[in-house]
């Protein structure tokens, strides 16, 4: 394999393969990021001299050429090639000779990555925050729509009192709310510019990093440079934590929806193509999708300590396993993007069952509440609970079922509204304009 | 043991032991909370008529009391009373009488012990973003004060090139401002009112909660009953998850500072009486504080996943062991604030050493130095870049020390000012007047 | 504090506070041990002329005195003592004058504390494997005794398959019998001797090391002495491992428990008095102590992560973290050995409901039956399933509900005697006869 | 997609690729042994009187054929074909008919993967102890080679009492015994059949568990058909155990390279072409594959609690997500293997510094050693310790560099011998021969 650092000696075959790895597969994701900060980064080089304007021209020009193919899907890392930037580097050098070579200057291939994956996590992170918001609708749409039908609340796993699906499905849209403050820190963690940290210790020259910067549409530098490097794998961990809030929200509301499906509860149905059927059991109809989502979100639950595990107790500096990272943190944003959109899907075609509050097993369900008329009727709460109690144990509760609440929250008042406000208002900390402004402005 | 939910038949002692375990030690924890929230719930009570003037002013006057006994040490969870909730309901009812059994009304142990544990944590989470400031300006300091001083920068824990104390303790320094960000997503998330969400199924009375969320000073309410039961647990894991980024920090400043004390390092140096020694060996000055401090974080990365393996697959609704979290949350807050007082006061004692950047074996720092400067008088990079490769080997390197970097967050340029402001703004978004105007008016 | 490395700078006293600890709490559970460890040192430091036959009889007889004393429960750490050697050294000495002080030669604080360790270690996995043992049994019984009681089977959740209360509980006692398997490599890890090692780098002394492994009826010795030193945490480790095991059995189990109590399922009940209820719902019979059982049992399988993630990417040789493994350690024993005690004692007590079948929502658990039915009787079975399919979909599926299974390990023949067999045979492997003969000879 | 248990409504393709995921592409690897478990189920068909002898002779050669075929990378899963079960079914039908479709009577998908997975994960335990072995070999003929190169012994990371490379290659090579015992519980845990627990409730035919039990070379059988189903995940994470103990030694010695290959330490090298340069330091020689390595392994070390986190709390019975352990689980084991065989073939090209201990800042190394040779004169412990401390600060410190160690362990007397015998002890328990033994009979 060629090498841009390499001398006169060949690292051995087996010592590549083990230490380049997976690299080639991943990096190809991460190519339009590379040419992105190749843009930037050789303006910025012609504004401090260290390029001049033809060879800038030359440069730029063929950039955004590979930005469109890249694009378009006409871009791989061949197989002598060890990662992103020596492909881009190499095809434009090939295609338009020396001045291709000179986008490496001021350059470590510590920053280069660094900033590569700063904007794909950026990316994604965009993704991840959009596919949260369309689920999110789906909720409130179905915590409105079914908000008269009631649903038993449990506590303790035991029948405890009246739920509703509207307070169901708006719990889980509330829910995402708070994850995606979770996600805005990790976006205002990833949002910062390391371009310029070179191998982690800067550079003697006057590179201008503010411009790439704002080239880049950062919202800032990662000021000091020893730190800019100490993004590494610390962005990856508060990724993996924001992701993590997420999917554990996903997978609470698919150990629901698993229960719910269960022919003891039997809250919920599907369309039959939607579940799938057993080998021997011609009766099945099981719920395989809430199955496996349960099972990639709780896999995600515990991505965060993977990446801790690996980068725990490892001095200041860049170390080569940091690399590594790229296997955990790639899939796991296609992973919680598929739950995403899974999860709408499934609940676009979901059934909820009216009349189950009915079963006599679920009567007890309001014994809290005729201990409130009792209250409110004026006896003391504790008096109240008693006779309710002593009544129960003579078989001789029997409660009038209507359900009548209406504080904030409650079943009768589900501020779904006051809810959306707060999503609206967490959305729109994340400056998505800006970033798009700023690529759609370099690749023009 | 009393238990207010008590009927006829006794809960078996071993029962009650195994299920109460370290409840009423943790719980003391909570007690001021506890009685703020009953402050702010009983005004609630008597303005939608569920208490009368009489009794709120009894109530009130009497809470205020408990609370200063409370600061002031002078207050115990009795050893037949099963929690604080219970303690403080006694104390109150065996002085003012009938009306302060009335405190309960409207609310379940649930939302109860939701709204403490908030208000808790609420407080602690203060604590660590003040003692974090204070070791920040810290680092900031001696970042300042040693700018001139060189370091090695290691990449793979080779030498690479030259860094700098400024740029070492600077790098931390900016470290904690993006930890801070997490604890800002912490904050947002407990910082809304559980409080009339009763057992996680709303109240059939007219609560107010917007008013107790007012005048307990919580930023908005979690709006959905449903949902803000939910938020136990997932308070937990998002609290864990933020103070596991500044143990993170701690942790790798605690590894660097054990390579630097080691003597192939011995870039720093304490005084004696703040190293150990050895029973054997007489030399020894053992770095005890910065391992233990290693050991401490470390053991607070782990802390997120134990939250989340105890309540990852539990259906929505309330489970007894959510009280678990106690004893893994609290012990947690402890620990973290002791580190970083302890890495303030450890930081106010180091010694650097001035002359590290002498020894021969640092020369190849300033390779790429020499690099550079080829290229900005004219080499290409790859020419440069093999030449002074060539000199190496020959053993002919004879590099020029001097260091000079300029552009933003490099060793000339630190950036200390900014990285100033930019912790200076995340903290501003921390409402902590607000919460301190609404507890001192509720206690007044 | 007084320590014995001490020279003439005093350490800090918050340096002594953050690094020492919970030690004086925690090795009080050590004691017993440390003595064993310093009767077995002392007769080999005579054996090989480091200590006289006079001396030798001072110690001998002081120190079972001690021994003692602290199963008496007569023996405390002092508070200006720093852990449990000096204690026991310092009172040896006060009561023995100068024979006292030479218990340490040829040890360093590293091997007596990793002697300490293994062998308390050991004591408890000997208390886990007898609590397991009970439970075993228990399971066992119960299995037996409802083995004719039929239960709806489950997979996706799903009613499948007829399964019974004899193959329920039976599983668990299986489960347990593999669990112990993972227990006897961590006791076989644990059980070798790391006296002698030092500070991790062996002695100049001609210690015998094989009469210590001998005198303390350990299997062998931990040859290497830098390996002895890297048991440390590797211990902790494998252990943290097997607990894990038997608390992954234990929380599956309170899981089904769980579910099984709730009214959607009713296939369990316990005595009212091993319940709890509820401070608002009257009609609540909560499980208690399953859910605390659940959490405690997760969370001891987020143990071996605590474990790893603190010791991960230590080099080699001793750091000081590597004693706050004991804060880790030490209340999982406890917190296990409780759960195993609780699950024997509430399945002491349980009723099964034995007419669980009738209900018409489990008919379809015999659909399987009934295809193999018609496989017998000459059908193919891709037919027969289809045949049966259809029949539910139109509603005329009518099975017979006799199970007639009679293969190993099904409903009809359970083998408990092969697993018991199983049990005994593992259970034979751990020499706890080899280790109490070793330790009544030395105390004796 | 064709699938067996697929009546008429066809699944919706979302959710067919959601659910199927990267089955096709992991079951790849499963084929022999689902060969193998077919190949033995049949006759066990056969046996009880399920299938005429007819079809088996046809049903067995063409599963041989099959076998070979696999062998020689002749087998695809074609796409749309569900797994690899379905696809040895359908090959089977393709070419010998009717009799083809009888191979799944008395079986569920359920028990099949189970077999497959028991049997694909014997195979890899068997290759991870082969492997383990020989590097193993290698560490110790490397501790005989440098039994006499002394190396400073760290504690705390402070150069503390000398230590060797006989001693430090040794105490891996110990390590790696005790990590069998972790390998050998979870063979043991492994290799039990659970062929016959059908869909985990067992069959009503009369199936003969004990004859594929011999057939396929299992220890014993999963006696309890509900525990065989509950072996899955639990298998998987008593196998991420033990791969994470070899994996944690393989970390720690990876760090102690990186550190030791640090100009700071200096204390091995490596082959040029064994290590990698830098993009812009022309002098570095980093140690990729020890990073790599210790990424990996760390990465391994996090692997059971990813597997606890997604199988913690589900209730007994099958749930769909334990498909997704195959993605955790295949891959580890490659990893594992390529770390073992890479660190193997560094060792192989290991160089060691002979003259470490000549320098200075290692004079220290020998204090202790000189208290000891005051006591060995008659002088008390104390009073020699205080002696050497007074000497050391006064700078009059000069010791004897000779080293006699000779107790059992200790750097003149490593006891390879004695743990070359406890590594052949634990690997004659694994019963490979039997296993193969099998194997060959049922291919034959």
């Amino acid at each position: 394999m060629s090498k841009l650092w390499q001398k006169t000696t060949n690292v051995d075959k087996l010592v590549e393969n083990f230490t380049v790895g997976r690299d080639r597969e991943l990096d190809r994701q991460m190519a339009a990021f590379d040419v992105l900060g190749s843009l930037a980064h050789t303006k910025m080089l012609e504004s401090i001299g260290l390029m001049d304007a033809a060879d800038l021209m030359l440069v730029q020009q063929e950039l955004k050429n590979l930005y469109i193919e890249i694009e378009n899907n006409n871009f791989d890392i061949e197989p002598d090639v060890e990662d992103v930037h020596s492909q881009v580097e190499m095809l434009l050098t090939r295609r338009i000779g020396e001045a291709g070579k000179k986008i490496h200057s001021g350059r470590s291939r510590n920053d280069q990555v660094l900033v590569d994956l700063k904007l794909f996590f950026r990316h994604q992170l965009q993704q991840v925050v959009t596919e949260t918001d369309t689920l999110f609708r789906q909720l409130i749409q179905l915590s409105e729509e079914h908000k008269d039908v009631l649903l038993p609340g449990y506590t303790h796993l035991q029948v405890a009192m009246p739920s509703s699906f509207g307070l169901w499905f708006g719990a889980y849209a509330e829910g995402l709310v708070d994850d995606l403050e979770m996600v805005l820190a990790a976006w205002k963690i990833t949002n910062k510019n390391p371009l310029g940290s070179a191998a982690g210790y800067g550079s003697s020259f006057p590179l201008n990093r503010t411009m790439t910067t704002n080239l880049l549409g950062f919202e800032s530098l990662a000021h000091n440079v020893v730190y800019a490097q100490m993004g590494r794998g610390k962005t990856e961990r508060v990724i993996a934590q924001a992701l993590s809030s997420i999917a554990a929200t996903l997978a609470k509301m698919a150990m629901d929806q698993c229960l719910y499906l269960s022919q003891n509860f039997a809250f919920v149905s599907y369309p039959e193509n939607l579940t799938t059927g057993s080998s021997i059991m011609p009766h099945k109809k099981n719920p395989d999708v809430w199955e496996i989502m349960r099972g990639k979100c709780n896999r995600l639950q515990a991505l965060p300590n993977d990446v801790a595990m690996m980068t725990t107790n490892l001095p200041s500096g860049y170390h080569r396993e940091l690399q590594l990272l790229k296997e955990l943190l790639f899939p796991a944003f296609t992973d919680l993007i598929d739950c995403l959109q899974m999860a709408t899907f499934m609940l676009q075609n979901i059934s909820v069952n009216k009349n189950i509050i009915e079963d006599p097993k679920y009567t007890y369900l309001f014994s809290v509440e005729e201990v409130n008329r009792s209250v409110l009727n004026g006896t003391p709460f504790r008096d109240a609970y008693k006779q309710i109690g002593l009544d129960i144990e003579a078989g001789s509760f029997n409660p009038d079922k209507t359900v009548n609440h209406t504080h904030e929250g409650s079943i009768g008042n589900l501020q779904n509204q006051q809810i959306t406000e707060a999503m609206d208002k967490v959305i729109s900390n994340f400056d998505f304009k800006k970033v798009e402004d700023a690529i759609s402005w370099l690749v023009k």
